[in-house]
Parts: structure tokens; sequence; C-alpha cells
């Protein structure tokens, strides 16, 4: 069986086996609820398996698994190579399974924070996708789980995207694992694909990020030192309960919009429908942190990728990049609140532009090493975080789509947390719906389903404050 | 909080957590199958849970977990020692699962198989109690998981058996973690208790048990050498399939048999039932791998615990030990292959009896040393093993027992296996049944169903020659 051909991997995909840990498993998830169609018959799920199951072949990444031992603990921080595992024990990896009554959301959520909080196997490929039955009101659901080092989230989006059609009438397109993805390079294809440029790319990062990050707050200090000293800088967000060492465990929640209510309130507040979405985590935040009595007295930043154009960006398309707004928690008026973020956001972003070309670029260095070299020097969870949270918005299908027939009523992604970031929040857009995901750390934050709630109720709050109810 | 007091650990506790391992953790389970009461009403299970949740209070073990940090790979090998955990999470540890259509057997065995594959989360106490709906038939199960460094299995099923009651109209019986159990010493009442006797008696067990291995193999091939040297002797049996490195994931299957059967087969063939129920799982096994084409040529032994009485022990009551048993696999006549064992399990306890009385007492020490010196040498699963797989029988309640006035239809065992040690079956009696439990490492041993399947028709095969079939 050590015949088959060990493939190099990507430093960047191996750098999330080396964050790997017990209380911090590097996995991402998706989580898509389906009605049933009208004419499904009782064996609907039986039948869906047996499609599921039809497919006899497995595409990358489905087939890889790490090579060697993990018998020893530390096993897998030797050099790590993916290589083909050519018998693959499918009825492991998918799975079936069911709510217990009443079915509904709460239901929902206790299990994949279950299922989000085991870790993978990681003698076997790095997934497990899950159907799930019982949910309420005719629907099922599916969530689909990976290492991090196959796949990022927006790659599992999209992988499992692939399986969804815009007709209702489509009942044959294969399962991800058999049409496989082409989100990252698994065979080596990639530059830079050997241990020792691994060590030279985390060396580069190290070099990059500090600075980097110094330019960012340079930028901003030079020009708003005092004009708007409430800005920040990285590194200078206060350290919150959301910034401790994290457990194991995860807790999960979820909450969908109409996206045209956030767009309406967007365009009233003359903002983005981001500022709008990150005033409202702010006035779920603040008001979530001051029923524990642990709001801080500075306000929370989050670190959130953003479209953005360099000046000397003359290419097709937007530039994706990664700016750390305020999120301003201190301010309790949430029209103040918006407007100070929009502020901030408005500004980073001009900032953001001033940045050399190369930092532009390296949204994925941006993004990641800060995560990576904190976690990796240990320093994670004890210094100031880079950031208090992540908020992410990752675009979905635009329109309605369908899983043999079974439309999609929402999809939410379900996010990795790391020492020093207790807390995801995650927007998938779909269809014009805003399906928000919180993925928390069960130890340090008791309740999460109520910043889903507060997120809600800051919405209706914001909409009467800006006359747009009922919009 | 880390004023709290720690525990010293009991050495032997603390054995089970030097070789816990991510393929191997060293966890114990109990499965219920419980019919819902006639006049159960639609709310039975949210009743039941209310009951659950009633007590405040945490009695030991449930509120002991581990000191110290298990945050770097490694570091639960040092000094192991308990603290009591004063905010226990209990809708963490109490969990609501439910099966998926139809709710049979067959998504139950998948489930548990699931359930006790994935770790505990050291940062807790190392317990979980799942209570799972959607069994058919109006039923419900409740599988409790423990670490084995709190409970051994008949502790576990004590500790069950405590929130079971013989009258259907006891509904206040409080569940174990609020009652605790006597089990173990685990507030350092023991001798023994600390870090330098740990190693000391870890040292003492290697000396004893080979020692001892070899005076059970000089005592055989002393009487046996030429007369039966087919009965073998302790680290002679095969390397067969059931005994090499183990993947972390398991495999559960139960059956369960009116222990009258067994007992007219007994009867009849004049041994005991335990020679029976050998003969039925020699004969499954010698089906199992023969169909994989891996019956080794010699024969599998079975270590299994026995109820022996030395020669100079005038106390009451019987000593437990344990023998090592011929299964005599090569024998493929049931009727011929039941006589040899019952030949060999008489003869080895008869040899037995021989042995100096610390090696009778040292039941604990012999049954669980050897596992651990492989284990800890890093032999399990390379050496020739001391035996092929345990088959073990432990007596429960012999009465119907109810829970919340549900009746408990049968209770099985869900056992631990480790390097070397791929397959564990182990039978719970209770109220007439014979409730056998197998528990298989999913990586090596395909269909472990299909073991209980042939050991039922082991029994019918036994039953037809021995002319007991519809007794």
């Amino acid at each position: 069986m050590e015949k088959r051909m060990a493939r190099q991997m990507n430093p960047l995909d191996a750098s999330w086996l080396f964050v790997d840990s017990a209380r911090t498993p590097m996995q991402v998830g998706v989580l898509a609820i389906f009605s049933l169609p009208d004419d499904a018959g009782s064996d609907f799920i039986k039948n869906l398996f047996a499609h599921l199951r039809k497919p006899s072949g497995f595409a990358a990444p489905f087939n890889l698994k790490l090579r060697g031992s993990r018998l020893l603990p530390g096993a897998h921080r030797l050099i790590p190579a993916w290589i083909e595992e050519t018998r693959i024990d499918l009825d492991y990896h998918l799975r079936h399974s069911a709510l217990p009554q009443p079915g509904g959301e709460r239901e929902l959520g206790v299990l994949i924070s279950r299922l989000h909080s085991y870790p993978l196997d990681f003698s076997k490929p790095l997934w497990e996708c899950h159907i799930i039955e019982g949910l309420e009101n005719d629907r099922f659901a599916l969530y689909m789980k990976m290492h991090h080092s196959l796949v990022d989230g927006v790659g599992g989006m999209r992988m499992l995207s692939r399986l969804l059609s815009a007709d209702p009438n489509v009942v044959d397109l294969p399962p991800p694992w058999a049409s496989g993805s082409g989100e990252k390079s698994h065979a080596g294809k990639s530059a830079g694909a050997n241990w020792q440029q691994l060590i030279e790319q985390a060396r580069r990062q190290a070099q990059f990020v500090p600075s980097l990050a110094k330019a960012i707050g340079e930028t901003w200090k030079e020009s708003l030192q005092h004009r708007h000293p409430e800005l920040g800088s990285p590194f200078r967000a206060p350290l919150s309960l959301l910034n401790g060492k994290i457990g194991a465990q995860r807790r999960f929640a979820t909450q969908h919009y109409d996206l045209a209510r956030i767009r309406a309130l967007a365009k009233r507040a003359k903002g983005t429908v981001n500022d709008v979405f990150l005033c409202l985590c702010a006035g779920a935040l603040r008001r979530y942190l001051e029923e524990l009595g642990v709001l801080p007295d500075e306000p929370l930043t989050a670190g959130l990728p953003v479209s953005v154009r360099a000046n000397d960006d003359v290419g097709s398309g937007n530039a994706i990049s990664f700016i750390i707004a305020n999120l301003h928690t201190h301010i309790a008026d949430p029209l103040e609140r918006l407007a100070a973020i929009r502020k901030s956001t408005q500004l980073a972003k001009q900032r953001f532009q001033n940045l050399p070309r190369e930092a532009i670029n390296s949204y994925t260095s941006l993004f990641m090493a800060p995560f990576m070299l904190q976690l990796l020097s240990g320093l994670g969870g004890i210094t100031r975080p880079m950031f208090n949270l992540t908020i992410s918005n990752v675009p979905g299908p635009d329109s309605i789509r369908y899983f043999n027939g079974a439309k999609m009523e929402q999809m939410y992604p379900v996010s990795l947390l790391a020492h020093g970031q207790a807390l995801n929040i995650t927007v998938f857009s779909y269809a014009g719906q805003f399906n928000v995901g919180y993925t928390g750390c069960r130890d340090t934050l008791p309740h999460v389903q109520r910043l889903s709630v507060y997120t809600g109720e800051a919405l209706e709050e914001l909409e009467t404050l800006l006359g747009a109810a009922g919009s």
C-alpha cells in the first residue's frame, strides 16, 4: 500500500495541520437545509442515500489522507504529505443521523454543535457528510465537514453547490466526493510545495505580517492619530471574553434574514450592507457582553475580508483583501454606532488602497498568517488579539437551488475557532437571503443562540429608528 | 479555581490514562434498551430529561476532571490527579439523540458505534449519558460512556443499575451522577496513591506478570506437554486478524438469547454455560475468519475472567480470576469443539488452583497488566498476543428492572479495545437473558454484526446436534 505516491502538500494547507489540536480542530463545515419535494415518498431519504452511494470512484481531495502514522501525539507535526486512499470506507464518511422531537432549529443547532466539535479521524480522508432527518415541517439537512487543509469555507460552499441545481428536475448530479474540486492544489502542482519552501514561506510570512500590520497601523495613525483615535490599530483590540484560550466544544446558532431588509437599511443610512450587518453584530455583542457583565470599555474590533481595489490595480474586477473594522461597541445608540462603523470601514478601505500592491494581493497571508503566527508561537489567547473576532460575508448562489429535487431553504457556514478567537460570525448569501452562522466556544460563550436573537432584535430596532419597519 | 484540592489518583486508574490515545480511547460503555410504559404520553422523554436534570449536585466520580492542561499532546502523561469540577455543564454531559428511520437494531448499532468512537473531552469530567429516541416498537435507549480511569465495565453496570428499580412504580431514583458510586477510590483513600508508588506498582506488575504467565505456562506444560499440546500457553496465541494495530473507529453489534437455551445445552453437554458460549463464539469466529480467508491454522485463544477457588482459600465465596481458554477454532465439528473447549477450561481451572495464592488473588493485575505492559512497551499489535481476544461474562440484575416506569428490555456492554486486541465479546446477564455485546475495530473487522448472526446460527446448530432444538 505504501507504494502509493506521496503528494507534496501546499505549505499554506500544511499550516492548518500544524495548528490543529484537540481544542482547536481546524475543520470547516457547511450546513444546508432542504424541504422535501411535494411528491416525495417516504423513501425519499433512502433513495437519496442510494444516489449518494452510487459513484464508485473518489476524486481529490476526498480520496486524500495524511501520509504516516498519527499513533503518537505530535506525529502529525512531521513533514506532511497526502497519499491517495484507494479503499475508502464510504459508510464511515457518509452518515445518516436524525433529530429528536420536535426537530426544530434548536435540536438542529445542538446536533451541529456536537458534530462540529468531534475531531476528524486523521488516519482517513479528512471529511464527513451527514444527512440529517427529522427536521420539522418536512425538511432535512445536510452537514458537510472538512479539514481546512483540504478546503476553505468558500471552497466548501462551492463544493456543496456543485451537488445542487437551479432546476428541480435535475436529480443526477454526482456527490462532491465523486466530482471532486479544483479549489486547492493537492497534487503538488503549486510552487513552494516542499518542506524547505514551507519553512521559508513561514519565515517570509513572519517577516511580512508585522510589517504589513505596521503599515496598516502607521497609515491609520498617520492620518487619524488625532482626528479618529477611536479607529484603533491591529493588535490593539481589547482582551475580551472572546480572546482567551478556548475549549474543544462548540456552540452553533443560526439566523436568516431577507437581504432586502438589510439593503433597505443600508440605503437609508447611506452605508453598505456590510456596515449595517456590522452594526447589528456590534449591537448584539454589546448587549450579550453587557448582560454577562464583561463588555470592555474599549470598542471591539472585527477582522473582515472586504472588496478593495488598489490604486495601481489596472486589472479587471476587485481585489479581495482584509480590513480591521472598529465595531464601536462602546456606543449605545444604534444610529450613532452605525455612523461610526461606516466611517471606520470607509477610512480603513481608503487607507488600505494606499498600501503597497504586494500587501493588497496578499489577502491569504494577511488573513491567516496572524492566526498562524499567534498560534505557532503559543501566544494565541494570551496577547492582545489582532482583532476581537472575524465577521465574514461569503456570496453564495443568487437563485434557488435544488438537491435531487429538494429545495434548498438555507445554507449556513460552520466555522473554525482558534485560541484567542472564541467567536466567528460568517454569512452566506443565498437567493435574496442573508444566512448567518455563529460558531462559538462552548466553554467561553454561554448561550450563543442569544447572539442570533439579539442580532434579529437589533435589526428590528434599527428599522424602527430609520423608519424602515415593514418595508 | 485552582484552589480546589487535587486528589491523588489510584495508580491502577492512572494507568488507563497512560495508554489512552486517539486510536485507543480507554472508554467503557453500557447500552440499555427500554420500552415505553403503556400509559406513556408523548412527553415521556421530555419528562425523563426533566427528572434527570433535577438534582443540582454532582457526586464522585461524575464531578472529577483531570488536573492540568491537555492543550499540548502528551500533556496528560504528566502525573495525573483529579480535581473537583464545581461548575458542571450538565447539558454537555447529558445528551438527547435520535435514530433515523426505521429505528431498528441496525440504526442503533451504527449510532452506538459512532458515539463509542468519539473521544471524551479531557478538560471535563470524563463521562457522557445519551438518551436515544426513535427506536422502533415504542422503545428508547440509554447509552452511558465513561473513561476506564473512573469506572470499569462492572462498575458502570452497577452504577446504571442504581438508576433502575424492580418496581415499575418507582419514578424518583436519582441519576447516577447525583448519587455517585463507591466503585473506585477516587479520593486517594487507597494505598499506593502517589506517583512514586505508581512507578513501583508498574515495576512490580512488570516483574509479576511474566512470572505468573510463566507459572501458568509451566503448570500447563508440566502436566499437558504431551497429553494436551493443543491447550497452548500465554503469549503463544497465533497472530491473527484480531491482533494487529487498531484504528480509532469502532463497530458495535449485539445479540440476545434466553439464558435457558444455553443452560439446556450446557446440561446436555455436561459442561458449563460458559463452555457453551465459548463454543458458540468459537464457531462464529471460525466461520467469520474463514470467509475472510484469514482463519489461522493454530487455534485462537481467549482470555476470560472465571470463578476459581484456590486450594488454600478458606474464605467464603469464590475468588474471581483469569484463565486463557483454547477456543479450538481449528475444529470444524461443533460437538467435538465443545468437548475440547470444555476440557481446556476444566484443565485450566484445575491448574490455576495450584498456583500460588497471591497469583489467584491478583485478578486485576493479571487481567490488565499484560495489556498495559504490551501497550506501554509499544509492543501491542506487534508481538504474539497473550491471547487473541477477551470473552467476558458479567452477571447483571436477575429480575426485570424499570427506569422511571419504563421496562428495561436488554442491557449490553460496550467495551474498550487496545492495540493487539481488535475484538471484545462481553455478556451481561439480565433477568434470564444473555445479552452479548461485540465491540470491534472498524478498520480491522468488516461486518462485526456477522459475528452476532453467526453466534446465533451456531446456537441453532448446536441445539440440533444435541437434540435440544425447541426446548
